[in-house]
């Protein structure tokens, strides 16, 4: 079982973070390669990081894949999330987790960018 | 002219702006469609976003499109960004100004999201 795991910085606005479940939600509808798609929040709302990668674990998934959905490659991107996952890599040590590059990397994001405005 | 504006939010991490400018170089590179991109902050670094939209008015621009860099529709989104275009567009009637949704309502981001990782 494959698992998707969206990650969020997460915010004060509870409106904010409902967007972010409503996309993990979205994406599951529409993803055929993952059995599941949630998220999860580097701070400020529920559920934390190592929470969400325990729920997908207790659902039963052998491959999880992380994504950062932060724009930035900062400290968060950098350091926070990869000392976040590798706790519950070493707990979980037969769950295959790739931690991807965060969105602001993607290549297919400039091309994005100009459809939105051209 | 017709100029693109893109705003992002600004870090204390200079590496995280220049990124952004980065960005705003690329599309420029990229488009067929507007004679200048170029990006401003919301804070934390420069230019400002009165100071990005004047920058355009003294290239020339006739035609401002913005876009937020955003992936929530924060108080950044609904207040911050609309309460600092309004007096430059007061100050440049004639300057067309359209402020953009943000990047995180785009509804090409969700198939963006699951290409990269499926």
């Amino acid at each position: 079982m494959k698992s998707l795991l969206l990650i969020a910085h997460g915010s004060r606005r509870a409106a904010s973070n409902d967007e972010v479940r409503a996309l993990a939600a979205k994406l599951g509808m529409m993803t055929r390669h993952f059995d599941t798609v949630s998220c999860a929040f580097l701070e400020l709302a529920e559920p934390s990081i190592p929470d969400g990668i325990e729920a997908c674990v207790q659902q039963g998934a052998q491959e999880l894949v992380i994504l950062p959905y932060f724009l930035s490659a900062g400290r968060h991107v950098a350091e926070d999330i990869p000392e976040l996952v590798q706790p519950k890599q070493a707990q979980y040590p037969e769950l295959k987790i790739e931690l991807r590059s965060y969105l602001g990397a993607a290549e297919a994001l400039p091309a994005l960018l100009l459809n939105l405005v051209e």
